[in-house]
């Protein structure tokens, strides 16, 4: 199958990789001429280009820019499609995405391979980055059944673990999984960072460990990434926030109020309802 | 030296075998006999026993019971102290275990040893534990410059780092990077336990990966460290609370105000700052 890869970063080189390994060929789409050939001669795509003519026998085409170019890029893109290709794209919020691309290209289904780096980039890209992660499509009932069926069948190439559901159900998930502990550590860190007395900030920086480490490491992750989840799901995160915020209230209401065995029987749950998060 | 160990868990057996190592006398007692012939035959103590009668000749002695047990255990050992020995705790909250001890005992100095593991008990402990790992004791204007000498040389022995400064600023720090991250993480999955739709939960928990298991994780820890914690350090750690709700809300209004360059400015701030915690 002729495979287009429109971004040629982490997620879009990854999956090339994996489509060329499984017999597919891939042509790869760039803004940039060097991360082109980069992405040849890493061998993550059998062509690349920064003309989109390239994408013009592609059967399947998967958008991987930066979710705040999804829509403007797809638009782009189309007049250079064969009419009957399936469309589909990997950025991490999928209502937003969905609304604008479906009512342009019918044969687009939204999607979203849950697997991820600190690095960036086309040298970042690897193939089985996707291997027993999660890969979630959001048909909807207008969604073409052959589009879905081809797709799955690709996913299941990558040795992802399949997940179907709506848009919007994806959105409030991640929000509780992935946007909102991105916010609740960002604003620990920031709360440290108000201690006005030098010498416990100091104190308190060379004590930090595992704890901390862990507790803020997404909150000191990318910005830029932080900020599109923010942007781009603001109606579940805002809705996250507000329960958190109540959680929070009525566990500092328990400190105040000196109900330790109250505060032990929350911390009980909470150790108990993590491991339903967690993988055995 | 003779060295009396107070509490044969994960902190006292392992101040055990380092002492040991290094050549002291080490005596341990506990309520359980069963685990003073446990932490004999591991090899943490020279000799164990039930009664405080084997602390008698010690030179120092280390109160290793959780915190709530501190004060009691330490008054109904007192009378079978040799009078010029020195005592110290390992509490993880210092300014009421000093307050209840320094006026009983001269010779007191608090101390709080940073190291943990996620097992307890004397099976768990563990030579090396505290290499590497902050050491710090909280003397008064009050406390015996030699006793504070004697523990900086053992705290030596244990090759950690060794910090000094008040209990109150031992206390705020420790707020800031272990008791304030349990409440927030542990507020993360209170808040996540609140979604009503079960399929969307579901979701969320197949979904989760690294990114909310570390946000998660000290907060799905011990339940009755937590509460300690909180019960111990009360006033600081409702004061990180407080702070930590007004970062919470600050960056809550950049999204619903739909701020995002303010808030990813806020991002670029946290990721600067984490540096300042996290070893190079």
């Amino acid at each position: 199958m002729k495979i287009g890869i429109v971004g040629l970063g982490l997620i879009g080189g990854s999956l090339g990789f994996d489509f060329r390994a499984a017999g597919h060929q891939v042509l790869g789409l760039s803004r940039n001429a060097e991360t082109s050939q980069t992405a040849i001669a890493l061998g993550a795509v059998d062509e690349a280009s920064v003309n989109p003519q390239i994408l013009r026998n592609a059967e399947v085409v998967f958008l991987c820019t930066p979710l705040g170019m999804m829509a403007q890029t797809a638009q782009s893109l189309l007049p250079y499609l064969s009419s009957d290709a399936v469309l589909t794209d990997v950025g991490s919020v999928k209502a937003s995405v969905v609304e604008a691309l479906e009512p342009l290209w019918p044969q687009f289904i939204g999607g979203h391979p849950m697997a991820g780096k600190t690095i960036a980039g086309i040298t970042a890209a690897q193939p089985g980055l996707f291997v027993d992660r999660p890969y979630v499509l959001t048909p909807t009932a207008q969604s073409s059944p052959a589009a879905k069926e081809l797709l799955v069948a690709l996913i299941q190439t990558l040795r992802s673990r399949y997940y179907e559901c709506s848009a919007a159900q994806h959105d409030r998930a991640v929000a509780w999984i992935s946007h909102l502990p991105v916010m609740v550590s960002a604003s620990l860190i920031a709360s440290c960072g108000q201690e006005s007395d030098a010498a416990t900030l100091q104190l308190a920086q060379a004590l930090a460990s595992s704890g901390f480490q862990d507790t803020s490491r997404v909150g000191g992750g990318n910005p830029e990434l932080g900020r599109m989840m923010a942007q781009y799901n603001r109606a579940e995160v805002l809705r996250s926030l507000q329960t958190y915020r109540h959680a929070l209230d009525h566990l500092t209401a328990l400190i105040e109020q000196n109900q330790w065995e109250d505060l032990e029987t929350l911390l009980h749950q909470t150790q108990q309802d993590r491991s339903q998060f967690i993988d055995p």
